[in-house]
């Protein structure tokens, strides 16, 4: 049996337990026992009740239990020392409980990857503020992702990839102002990120992954009309990059890049990926045929991590409303970058 | 008889005459005799040749004469003193007769206009370079029209509109850097863009358009946190319009408001038109299913304009495969802004 996929809950205030216990039931299929709940085994009971489920939990405590769980039963490690009370915790609405709860399953799964009983992690989603009235000072989960990867105190680098059945895109910055954004440019953080994305994209199974590069300006700077970045930062990364065996093209009008590197029947994308210099570039076309596919993939950690893209969408908590298929294209991906 | 739309064939060594003739014998309809083009009769007749129709050309020489014409006849209008030598220009490059014809076609076609002969223009590709060579300052078309407008030395304040079948966008800023676009970017130029949205919207038949504003910054700034933009320019600006009775609503994530907007089979969009920021934020998603469909239009100025939304494309010109797809959607779009 394949070392199993942990899904961990996310906010048990918000949609998170309910997209699981779907996506889990929709996506298991032979292979139950690679994909293993990481949550609160009460939160869990719940959300299957609202969604109307025959399905029993199965609590273990360690993901090494897996392969005892009879088939047809969601098995659910719940974590030691999970804090408890989350049943108390009102839906719908940001709370320190539940926040600290839902960190502490992450932090368990990490631990659990690093002693070898698990291959990666799909996260549900999580709470800025319900984390940091925890005083989990993380603004998400890359960031307390990479502080749990961290060696010596020293944060491996990671980027946010988003990823559909058509488009897939890595961000060079991501949460900042847009002009933070254009001093963070330079040829070094694209030549990290063209590595990164090169390093994955082989992961995937794709020999020579072709990466292509937007520009940051209006044409990519219309040789320096619009924009000298293009020049002085973009342009001498893809060459470095190519330099190293990278087969990285570009810098690329945004306008027109993702349009040629969608990948859909009768339209045979030109790029593998697409490196996009700020958050928007990237995430305005994977999102615009809808965020229901949607993934997030963090780069660059010493495992595999996906997550739907979106929120804990606490609007519609509790509600059996939540649509679990960006959750299942995250498992599906995860599965995919583990070779199960 | 409505004031016909004029047709100027753009730069004669690009793909301009060959959509220019194709769209015309495919849009023209039993309305033919609205549709006009102003170019030159032997460069429209050997585009004729190239795309191996059975069209014969009847000059004209004014707008005036277009009843005349006979069904089934290409009516071409040659401005006097268009220049001369064109067929002795290399196809698939940069000439100055190319740029100055060009722009000599689209003078012609706006003082028609101005005249009260014609209604609207729907404007083939020029090549910014060929019209540099012809000794003409202007980068484009929007600036040329622009200044052809202008009434005593005041420049009409334009935006552009790109939109296709199921998505409009207007950009507040355009041809410059991305450093420059966000310094461009205050309570003014917002509100400015918005009423000019708004009175193009109520123009095309819409009682009350609703018009979803995107942010500069990811998130559009998170509450202040990834920018201050939306709080200091274009928050107000958005209360400013809404005061004028505008239906402006936002400033809403750029990543998530295109697809909110895109109207399509099954999923209506949330509002008629988007505005954007930053070119590239507004062009990613009308071009990423494709740009066949796209159209560019230029609002603010006193007569209708549109274009279709790519080049010369110098590298396929009198191949005869230029696809004339985004023309004839340009023409569309004239005739449903005139009314026609």
């Amino acid at each position: 049996m394949a070392t199993p996929l942990l899904l961990t809950m996310g906010d048990a205030c918000g949609i998170g337990p309910e997209i699981t216990a779907a996506a889990w039931r929709a996506e298991a299929g032979e292979q139950a026992a690679g994909l293993c709940v990481v949550g609160d085994v009460a939160v869990m009971r719940r959300a299957i009740g609202w969604l109307g489920l025959s399905l029993p939990v199965a609590q273990i405590v360690s993901p090494a239990e897996l392969p005892a769980v009879p088939p047809n039963c969601l098995p659910v490690w719940q974590p030691h020392d999970l804090p408890k009370g989350l049943l108390d915790c009102p839906i719908g609405q940001v709370n320190a409980t539940a926040g600290a709860a839902a960190a502490h399953c992450i932090a368990a799964a990490v631990r659990a990857i690093q002693a070898g009983e698990a291959s990666g992690l799909v996260t549900a989603p999580i709470h800025k503020e319900a984390l940091y009235q925890a005083g989990i000072e993380f603004p998400g989960h890359t960031e307390m992702l990479q502080a749990l990867a961290a060696r010596n105190e020293v944060l491996p680098p990671v980027r946010m990839m988003l990823a559909n059945e058509e488009l897939r895109t890595v961000l060079v910055t991501i949460h900042c102002s847009l002009r933070q954004a254009i001093e963070q440019i330079n040829q070094d953080s694209v030549l990290q990120t063209l590595r990164i994305s090169d390093a994955a994209m082989r992961g995937f199974g794709i020999a020579k992954p072709r990466i292509g590069v937007a520009g940051l300006n209006p044409h990519a700077g219309e040789g320096g009309l619009f924009g000298s970045e293009e020049i002085d930062h973009i342009a001498p990364a893809i060459g470095a990059a190519r330099a190293e065996g990278i087969d990285a093209r570009g810098p690329f009008a945004p306008d027109t890049v993702f349009m040629r590197a969608r990948n859909a029947p009768g339209h045979p994308g030109e790029f593998d990926l697409v490196v996009a210099m700020i958050h928007d570039h990237g995430l305005i076309p994977v999102k615009y045929l809808g965020v229901e596919q949607g993934v997030n993939v963090t780069l660059g950690l010493p495992f595999v991590r996906t997550s739907p893209d979106h929120g804990t969408a606490f609007d519609i908590a509790g509600k059996a409303l939540a649509d679990a298929s960006s959750m299942r294209a995250a498992i599906r991906m995860a599965r995919q970058m583990i070779g199960s």
